[in-house]
Parts: C-alpha cells; structure tokens; sequence
C-alpha cells in the first residue's frame, strides 16, 4: 500500500490488545526504517531501545503521566540522542564511513574539523537539542513502516525524562531519552481514539504562501 | 515498492539537474505526507513553505553555506515551527478538531489546561526547541514519500536561520525556519554521493540493549 494510505490508516493508539505480540520479523524492519534515517551530517546521533519485559515495562507507566499503553504494548520503542557531541564520537562515524567507502582515513577533515569547530564549545544541552531532532527523523519513518506492516503504534513524548534515564541507565551511556513508541495491536474496545476522524488542518493553512 | 527499498534508493542529493522539473502531483502529495504527520498532542505546529522562485532560491543560497543544489533544485521545502505556544494556537487547533469530530467545544478543556500550564510559562526558546522537533517528524515522512516517487531531495540544515527568516518574513508571520528540502532529479554526472555506498552503523550498535 502507498505511503499516504498507510498514513491515513495509523493513529496514536491510545489502548492495545495486551495478548498480541508483533512479530520479531515486523519489529526488525520497524528498527531497520528508523536505521536508514537520514540525520544531521550522517552522523546517526540516535539510537533504539527495544523494551519487552513486562516488569520494566510497567515501571515506566507512572514516570510516563499513568499512560497504561506503555504497559499493554508488546514492544517498547524508547529513542534515545547523544547527551553531547564529542570529537571521538565524530571521528568515529568518519572512520567507519571512509573504510565502508574504501576512503582514506581522514578523507573529509576538512568537514568534520568544521563540525567540530561548531558543536564542540556549545554547551551540552545545546548539542542535545540537536541530536535529539535527528531521533524525531527515525521516528517519523518508523511510524511509517510500522503502518506499512499494519502494526499499531504511538510517538508519545508525555514521560519524565530524567527519571526514564536513570531506569534505564541511559546518562551512564552518554545517552538522553527522547521520544516512546509503544508497538502492538490496537484494542478496538478500549482505545476511545479508535473510532474519531483523524483531523489535521486544511492544506491551505498548512502552505506557507512564499513571496 | 517497500518503505525499506525506498529507503534504501534514496540519498542527500548532492547535485540536481536543473532541467527537470518535479510534477505539481508528485509535490502535492510530499506536502501531504507531511501534513498527515503526528505532532505532539497533536497541535501541527509545523508548516511547509513552498519556494518554485528562482531568484529567490538563488537569495538562499549563500545563506545556506553556498550551497548549489538550493538553486538547481526544482522545488525547494522549507519546514518551519511556531516560534512559540500560544493560548490562541492551543484552542484554535482543539476547536478545530472537536468541530470536525462533531464534539462539543471544550470537550478537551482539561487537557489544554494541561498543555497551557506546560508551555505558556516557559520560554520562546523552549517552545521553539518543542515545536522544532515536530518539523523532523514531518520531514521524515516527506522524504519517504518523495523517495517512494522516485523524486530526490536533500534533508539540510546548514544555513542560517535568523537570515533566512528575515528574508522569507516568517518572525511577522510568529514562524521560524527549521530545515530545508530541495526536491528534484539527481545529476548523476555531477553529484559527489551519488555512487557512494550508503553507510549506517551496524544494527547491533544502533539497537541499545535494554536492562
């Protein structure tokens, strides 16, 4: 099915169907979609964490505003960014780049020396603010191939970032939360979402008219 | 074909040829992918400004770190944000949407209470860096609708932002510019990345293993 079918098809699942799990396969290419994005610099400044047991699962309900969908989904997607830019992490992503390449070694320091001389005396949180827009890339098209695959999911940002990091010992890793997304099957009972029309303002407000 | 293949198909085209010009059909429905896109409480704090004007691509250009392809692409998308919350804006969007839904207006008064609380008292900036964020997910998903039409396009930040908002009025119009989006037709002669291997870090440090 086209894109724009599937995007019509998808919707914030608000309650899932706790006894079905998505298939390992479906999960893959949901991670495989998000892998592919496109980020700032190819730098790939964000990362997946795949959440299936249940207990932990359950600990972040009340850190994330009571959401009990975190709880009856059968994957948890949590997006993380790098906490900040550092020299290594850039030459890192450089290094490997060239040798997938078959560059030599330091084929783009001109570039990369730029990237550095402009994230490296920011401060930290303004490097997170950065690499955390990349990660809402990754979920934009994960969301997508989810509904390709009509899996059921929800980009749900309503959580204490701080307290989710520390569960799951993300700032050890030099690594920030950014955005959830929950993966299952929608429970056409329970989920009051379910059954309203999906509404997003009219083309003609969403178009900025240029000069 | 396959998100996943569209995926791999496409890349930040380096180089456009000028002389192919993108079908107002196939722009229609890149804007569309990125309207359907879920914003956070689903608040649409993004719009897309559409730039066919060659003068006033070639203006972007040396804004935009000199880069050409702004000025040969077919059409050039510029993704900008709410400059900040406003009580206006949060009840303009629910009254919307509770009128397309055929719901009582105020039928969710207590969740933009919620949401006035959170936002009205923090800074433009941090407004800004929220609604920001939202633009990355409509872009994900325009560059995926572009690539499923076998239409290329570039995902690009480097450019100032302040000039480029001045210029193109967007502070009077409470918006700024986020990111940018050439569309168009590679030129395979001239492009640099063209047939460079598309590189990402494996699955295995991509996927953060939970506890």
């Amino acid at each position: 099915m086209a894109l724009l079918d599937d995007l019509k098809w998808r919707y914030a699942t608000k309650a899932y169907d706790s006894t079905k799990k998505v298939d390992q396969k479906d999960v893959d290419k949901i991670i495989e979609a998000a892998r592919l994005a496109p980020t700032s610099s190819g730098l790939q400044q964000f990362r997946v964490m795949v959440i299936t047991n249940q207990e932990l699962k359950e600990k972040i309900v009340p850190i994330a505003m009571d959401q009990q969908n975190i709880a009856q989904c059968s994957h948890l997607l949590v997006f993380v960014a790098w906490d900040k830019y550092t020299e290594k992490r850039i030459d890192d992503i450089y290094n490997y780049t060239t040798d997938q390449r078959g560059l030599p070694k330091g084929r783009f320091d001109s570039y990369t020396n730029k990237l550095k001389a402009l994230y490296l005396p920011q401060t930290a949180e303004e490097n997170f603010a950065h690499t955390a827009r990349q990660a809402y890339i990754g979920l934009g098209l994960a969301l997508a191939q989810a509904a390709e695959l009509k899996v059921d999911s929800t980009p749900m940002e309503g959580f204490d970032n701080k307290a989710l990091d520390e569960l799951l010992g993300l700032r050890s890793k030099g690594l920030r939360s950014v955005v959830l997304m929950p993966l299952g099957y929608r429970d056409n009972t329970n989920d009051w979402l379910v059954k309203m029309k999906k509404v997003r303002i009219p083309k003609d407000n969403f178009v900025i008219k240029s000069k």
